[in-house]
């Protein structure tokens, strides 16, 4: 099927060589997309669902995206070009179709296996597919990745070109604003974003379902709009050609037509979302003039062997980070600012001899999370991107991918919390995000109920890929943040806000945490040895869960106290140990239905151990007053936890 | 502390009964402020926390606002009124200093009171306080709050206002762009939007941490904007008049000095989020002439007895429910149209009997969630938000409390998934809304990875107030329609996309949710008795598990089978039962480590049941396929999980 294929005039136009496309030129770009129109319409009528119309409105802008960059089946693996981010993803089609024409793929392997189980050709598209860089599916996020890409490439002094193919039904999510301004912020004049401006989405008319001006939108938030024939290559090439090498961040209105190419599909909306009858698709094919044919060799396919996508890792840099530094016992210093300090001397150290900028994002609460140093340090480095939480996340998590190394730090309500859906699309991404969380549990200050983040691990137990770390101490904090700057995938610092004793060991003067102290993904600490029950705390409550020991001590009962720094990933063996030792207590300032004791529960119980549990944690939403007294007024004072743990014995 | 207190004056400027303010209402206004002024940095210092400089750049227009308003302590429990919401939600000391001088609540109740644990006066707005009507926190999301109360006065035909005062900072976030413009394609004139325009955000000028062209993107989105002195009475008044009596919605841009009246604080980003000192608070009482022996008073009230605050109820309209509609034996139909069907029938009823507007809120899926026939059935309460989900949620949310019944059709991903904070915000509102999720869990077609909400029980569970349930066919999916739309609170319904059996008994002629079935929450329900074990499951893998049964039962197994409808509430009994009865095992689509099976085991922990418990369930990001196909991939049919069942027995 793909014998007429010859997509060397194409790939020949990689950053615009030319001022004008030549009549040889144009007319190679119109076979192709009449071929991928064709394909379009094979795939989903095989797969008897997809969505066609925005496919064949968008498939010269794919076409051509991809001729003018210089993305290429054999450097996909490689950051040192342009990206492309697919932000409606539901025109999988379009992009599939155009991929196999330029050889990122043979076009048999497509056909018949889009939408099929096992298939790395989905609904949305997935970077399971060479030369697709971004996945999506939620609408909105697209922008965002590619500012993140073009922010990446700017701080790599790379001189690539990120291209962003839009939707216009989804000009109207706030996100694509939040983005619009960070670019623009950053003056990234790498980035050139198209949009299909077909007019229709699902519910009709795009003006009528939401009304937007989207062009004084993109204006007012300082990018340069331009406007093309959709389907004229040759206009399409010179104007995309100014927005390339325009000094803004630039837009282009690709004016389109819903389902072009076939006389009945054109500016229906019906067909946003549903395949063709195998009867429309004959009449389809007959009008554009390819091969029917094709259908019957992709549904044979499509019980043929499954084709294999390509393995995404995540893209870890190599960054130094340094020596521990090692609080005394009688330091009192909280969390996040020993984040601070260590993050600080990481940015200095690769200051001078790191080739992989270390980006810091910042939402307009640097002080309050710490990362002011390090902006003194490394302002080249340091993003304020304002209160755009939704838009950061998506940035930082794609800069991950175009090789910088992403730290973004925020109040847990921010940056998990508000941004959950931002965060389960860089899991499905793989990202390479370090996020770290200041002010979680109930130890917010006085903030009140808005502000206390004790979802932290029941959010992220949804996602299968993140990482949780709650360091217990600033000493662990300091270690926990260097390691995570040398580990692949995304993973979440969380910590409270007060100042916090330096863990020591029972002596009182060596710190638990110092010295030849390492950290070890997953590990449980032993804080306290004991031998006739246990308790088991996360961050900051294994002080106060050590305050509980002290007071069980003196009504002569043994307390182990654990500090689990990895709630997601709970050690067996430790677990085996406390329940032959006796009752078992954990210890929480989150929601209690979904934070450690859960994860406690279930572990003992999928390792088929019966203990005694008792779970103290938040079960409701909390007060705005200070730390102590809030957690008191939720019935977790020490005093009180101590109490609790007598009287539950006695029954 | 309030004998020189007089502020009739200002609550006689409700509505705005004359052109312009004269002299003494002038001297009046400045009078209160100053008041305001001497209280916000008393309640701030006697804290020794929260944000005094925005509440002192703000303090006129929250007291323009309350006062040409028609809010009153005696009507605030009343819908036949204006609204005032609050966005920039740290302001609270400006907040709560306007409504105690306005007489809400005396002063002394609230100076010693303020971030003080177990008071209402929060560090950020709650409605436990009278004349607070929405709780924020979170930046950027009270115009969505606004718009949902002026949507609402508008569709029960009220002439009520709204309000709605907002910091410059929150300006980018990209939930108020969405926001403004639900607000435009209303065309709501009942709604003007306040912005304390004092330029300094935390971390320095807004222009500097995130440039936008603030005026221009309001203009953009159809607003009408104003512009006034917003430490000048007079000017603040004339210019909210025209805008209050514009045709269009409109903001009035308020330009003001950051910690305005004492000259050190006066735009000092510092002073943001630091309560001045002693020594600090003595020189500005001295500056602004005001009783520095305030702070003795509110020192000594802070050890007193805590205020109690207004107990918030969710408001819950009648709304006629009508008939069930039962399904027979022989029809397969989806459960969201079964729930479209009994949503349009719902309409029709209330159409004609109910003063109540039913709003249904769609953002563009109208015809896959199946509101398709209500919007045509009643298409004034039809509310079409396009692609922005963030602002929709809060709108809907903030429409319940404004004396609608709210009803939210949405995929889960986009539901819930993607706006999880949303709804966190809506839960600590207190708001009454039904949220209906479609293609939930694997069965979602073939969108794949993205589109699949395989977290909703997870993230329900963080969050206090939710109920959800999951109905296992269409009549009880009716029901359970009917049921929502006639309780308080918030409530989710959780639907698969497929088309399902009706469920019969054993009999398979007679429906188990028809005819005398009436809907109970946290009832589980049995669907096949069994003495071997038994097997949970909940909506549409209630069908999968009896099939499990059947291939047991060909193999000597009896396997009892239970339809977990409410899995955040599960009904003890029935885990006795089960516990005793043999080993337990659930099956679900959903995340295997924060759903069903977490629910179950968690629950029989907490019994101290033990049981051996076995969870099949979704433990990475499904395939892209037919949803047969995808349970299959993901080890989930039928087949396979009654196989596995009988290996785990051999064990």
């Amino acid at each position: 099927m793909n014998d007429s294929i010859d997509s060397s005039l194409l790939l020949s136009l990689s950053h615009f060589p030319k001022d004008n496309l030549d009549e040889r030129e144009i007319a190679a770009f119109r076979s192709a997309a009449q071929r991928c129109r064709g394909w379009i319409l094979t795939m989903t009528t095989a797969a008897n669902s997809g969505h066609p119309a925005g496919s064949m409105s968008s498939i010269e802008m794919y076409l051509m995206s991809y001729a003018v960059s210089d993305v290429r089946r054999d450097n996909v693996e490689s950051i040192e070009r342009d990206f492309i981010v697919i932000s409606h993803g539901h025109t999988a089609p379009a992009a599939y179709s155009t991929l196999a024409y330029l050889g990122f793929f043979d076009p048999s392997m497509l056909l018949g296996n889009f939408r099929r189980t096992g298939s790395p050709f989905q609904g949305h598209v997935e970077r399971s597919v060479w030369g697709i860089d971004w996945a999506s599916g939620n609408l909105g996020q697209g922008l965002a990745a590619g500012v993140g890409y073009a922010l990446a490439q700017r701080k790599r002094q790379s001189d690539g070109h990120v291209f962003v193919l839009m939707g216009d039904g989804e000009q109207t999510k706030g996100q694509v604003a939040e983005a619009r301004r960070i670019a623009f912020k950053e003056a990234l004049n790498n980035i050139t974003a198209l949009i299909d401006f077909n007019r229709i989405q699902i519910s009709g008319k795009v003006h009528e379902v939401m009304p937007a001006n989207y062009k004084k939108l993109w204006e007012a938030d300082g990018w340069q709009v331009y406007e093309c024939d959709g389907h004229d290559p040759a206009d399409m090439y010179s104007v995309m050609k100014k927005a390339y090498e325009d000094e803004k961040p630039s837009v282009v209105f690709c004016n389109t037509v819903m389902g072009k190419g076939v006389s009945f599909m054109e500016n229906i909306p019906d067909y946003h979302g549903k395949a063709l009858s195998k009867e429309e698709y004959l009449k389809a094919m007959a009008e554009l003039g390819e091969d029917p044919s094709l259908l019957e060799e992709a549904l044979a396919a499509r019980k043929g062997p499954l084709p294999k996508g390509r393995t995404v890792n995540p893209r870890t840099p190599k960054i130094y980070t340094g020596l521990p530094f090692s609080y005394p016992p009688d330091a009192k210093v909280d969390n996040r600012t020993a984040f601070g300090k260590a993050l600080a001397d990481i940015g200095r150290l690769n200051r001078e001899r790191s080739s992989t900028p270390i980006l810091v994002f910042d939402c307009d609460l640097a002080s309050s999370v710490k990362v002011d140093e390090f902006a003194k340090e490394c302002p080249e480095w340091f993003v304020e991107a304002g209160i755009q939480e939704h838009a950061t996340a998506t940035v930082a998590g794609a800069a991950s991918c175009g090789g910088a190394m992403s730290v973004w730090a925020d109040f847990g309500v921010f940056g998990l919390t508000e941004v959950y859906n931002q965060q389960r699309l860089n899991d499905i991404n793989r990202t390479n995000l370090k996020l770290f969380l200041t002010h979680v549990g109930l130890d917010v200050g006085e903030d009140g109920m808005t502000h206390q983040c004790i979802d932290y691990v029941g959010l992220l137990r949804n996602l299968f890929g993140w990482k949780l770390i709650v360091p217990a101490d600033p000493n662990q904090t300091d270690r926990v943040t260097r390691w995570a700057l040398q580990q692949e995938g995304n993973i979440c610092v969380a910590m409270g806000r007060s100042r916090l004793p330096v863990l020591t060991r029972k002596d009182g003067l060596t710190p638990f945490y110092a010295d030849d102290y390492a950290f070890n993904y997953g590990k449980i600490d032993i804080v306290r040895h004991g031998h006739d029950m246990s308790i088991f705390a996360m961050g900051h409550m294994v002080h106060r869960a050590l305050k509980v020991g002290e007071i069980l001590a003196k009504r002569g009962i043994s307390l182990c106290v654990y500090s689990v720094s990895c709630p997601l990933a709970l050690e067996e063996d430790v677990l085996v140990e406390a329940a032959k030792r006796g009752p078992i207590f954990t210890y929480e300032d989150h929601n209690v239905n979904s934070g450690l004791g859960r994860e406690i529960t279930s572990k003992l119980q999928a390792l088929n151990l019966s203990a005694k549990v008792r779970s103290f944690g938040v079960s409701r939403y909390g007060d705005s007053g200070s730390s102590d007294e809030v957690f008191e007024a939720m019935g977790l004072a020490p005093e009180e936890v101590a109490e609790a743990v007598c009287c539950s014995l006695r029954k």
